[in-house]
């Protein structure tokens, strides 16, 4: 079975906007064991999407489109749909009473427009929106002498994605051959791809049956395995199998077994090894707290910390002592140091972690003018002993100060293996 | 001139790898007055991609492929290009000898495979690529009684990107009328998009020259106005007549007249304004410091700032008097304003912002435990005054996240305007 994913919007055929709807939609699929074969994205434009949906029917068994469904005039996707298909419109009565009640609930009287979104395409079945006015459809039809699956979903993500999972999964999955997927995710920080690659691929080739993808991005690699099988048991043993088995090569480079992020693994092992962490960052200025706290419950073991960012701040919240600034710049082994010390003597964490670097696009002022963009000092401290790691990054501002909260937490993570 | 951009790679029909190159060539062709119409993403098969360049080629007056001239039995677009036009692939004996000398200069020998780059469509014009081994491919011909321009372009941005911009551009300006863009982007924060149409349609539809696109997400509302005229004079009289009457109408709301993010905008204005700028953040762990610090210079108005997310340290780091904690708890008027106040006297800056919240997705513990996920309180103190705004924000963890640092920054932009 192929499925093709059409988005509609003229917004994502601008450099400004991007349809990421299909990546969700493609791994509903996937897990499935449905394959997507094609994309399109379309205009707000009744020919082109008109055309682009009956090249989805000749083309594809399953299409799915997203967007265009709201109540604008530039809402075009139930018409086209129901022209593609020469299926008529229907407004639903008790749809258009439910819109009638949202706005009327909002003490609001609703634009006449806004009936449009009770429009059914003739035979469709409605997928509730709990997110938002516009519902979703859902047709099994015959076209042209082939069974085709269509759904009709809103373009916004969060009232996508739940019509999607709870009203087309189940439907999707009775209309398919019985097939089950495994997928497993190993997670690595700081190695370059082409070493991973060098080193795992003469593993994961032996396992022609699993689909291995290596993705780099965001100063981490990640391999992805996943399998289908006829039953979930085999999918599941092919998939632990070459997992183990490239994890095993990797060792400790691996600092994810089942998908966590890194800041979700070390804020685990701290509270396994119930410990606390404070922070000061200068030069990412609340990133790696950002990510930290990104994590829900994380206050259970981050108690919080400084952004340090000018030397005035590391001196006023973490008690980095003036001549040390002056004597060696703020972007050096011995701030960083201070900073990691006098955090933690702050907050009374039993660990902390300190940046300082010099992120660019510009040389800082002052004693640190002669040091390069890109030279960040990182250290760890327990309260007997201090680690301090000088890094050199490249790349521009954001990349440097992502790839030094990334170097924190791996130097974090390896102190509590 | 409509153009269909066509991503080729099975790699982007996963859920884990997009097209970006399109984003790029889009904005390039924009520049020449050309209107993307479509985007398809195929996988590298045979027969889908001919069909795919078949059906851009009866659709669209410039088709832009870009992926699949790799050297790999994967790569495919030349092969299945000259099929859909048919017309015969040559073996370009210069490109051969290049891709020879390539591999020559590194001491490898040419796995057999590669040759197979040297192959152009009958009548292309070879595109050369200054960064890989897979020059580009132009074509200028008639397609069923129409005039067609195509360009097969590599698939990796660092080397698509050049040859587009060297090899295309100038290709194509030659091959259309004379036309000049003008581009305008005016941004609003925490404003409904319903509000933004309802208030700007009206103006910006007398404008029907201008191309005006609404764009929400990340807590604000972007307003893109496009216009292409025979002269640039022209284009950028109509972009600023629509965007001056727009920005009359939408006032204050506007943070942004020239595209500056909200913290660009408040980083300037404090710099214009001599002031300084320190902060505490609770529930957003760092995220309002690590958005303002990912500005270059930012040093020279903020002075860094407490990550008070647990209570001791808002009470180590920003002086909260414990009472308070306890009495009223940490999400609340009272510690908001005590931070504020709190990490300005620390840090001694002329201005002070916080934020404390619960961001979910579980209620906090303790004396907080009965106030609602999303309940977020900000304050501004400037050492005379402190105001105090209560939010009941929506969504998830992330969102609640983002729209509290938004709504502490544009908190600090009206009080500075």
């Amino acid at each position: 079975m192929l499925a093709e994913i059409i988005a509609v919007g003229s917004e994502m055929l601008t450099p400004h906007r991007q349809d990421t709807n299909s990546l969700y939609l493609t791994a509903g699929l996937n897990d499935l064991g449905v394959t997507v074969a094609f994309k399109t994205i379309v205009g707000d434009n009744r020919d082109h999407l008109v055309s682009a949906i009956l090249i989805a029917l000749s083309r594809a068994d399953i299409v799915l489109l997203s967007g265009g469904l709201g109540p604008t005039a530039d809402d075009l996707t139930r018409e086209c749909c129901a022209q593609a298909l020469k299926l008529p419109l229907q407004r639903s009565e008790a749809l258009l009473q439910a819109l009638l009640q949202r706005f009327s609930a909002r003490n609001m009287p609703m634009p006449p427009n806004n009936a449009r979104q009770a429009d059914v395409i003739a035979g469709a079945t409605i997928l509730p929106n709990p997110n938002g006015s516009a519902p979703g459809q859902w047709l099994d039809l015959a076209f042209n002498g082939h069974r085709k699956l269509v759904a009709l979903l809103p373009g916004p993500p969060r009232e996508l994605k739940p019509i999607f999972d709870t009203e087309c999964k189940p439907r999707l999955a009775a209309a398919l051959p019985q097939n089950h997927l495994a997928r497993r995710m190993l997670r690595m920080a700081l190695i370059p791809e082409s070493q991973v690659d060098a080193r795992t691929a003469p593993i994961y080739q032996q396992f022609p049956d699993v689909e291995t993808t290596i993705l780099a991005g965001h100063a981490e690699i990640q391999l992805h395995f996943l399998c289908v099988k006829p039953t979930i048991a085999e999918a599941e043993a092919r998939v632990e199998a070459v997992a183990d088995a490239v994890a095993r090569e990797m060792g400790d480079d691996i600092f994810s077994l089942n998908g966590e992020s890194l800041e979700e693994v070390v804020l685990l092992m701290l509270g396994v090894r119930h410990r606390t962490l404070a922070i000061a960052e200068s030069c990412t200025g609340g990133w790696l707290g950002e990510r930290l706290t990104a994590v829900p419950n994380s206050s259970r073991v981050f108690l919080g910390g400084a952004i340090a960012y000018s030397d005035r701040s590391k001196t006023a919240l973490a008690d980095v002592p003036c001549y040390l600034i002056d004597e060696h710049g703020a972007v050096s082994d011995a701030v960083a140091r201070a900073l990691a010390e006098g955090i933690r003597r702050r907050t009374g964490s039993s660990l902390a972690l300190s940046i300082t670097g010099s992120a660019g696009p510009t040389a800082p002022r002052g004693p640190d003018a002669s040091k390069p963009v890109g030279l960040v000092y990182i250290a760890l401290t327990d309260g007997e002993d201090t680690q301090v790691k000088e890094l050199h990054l490249t790349g521009d501002r954001d990349r440097i100060r992502l790839w030094a909260t990334q170097h924190a937490l791996e130097l974090l993570r390896r102190y509590l293996q």
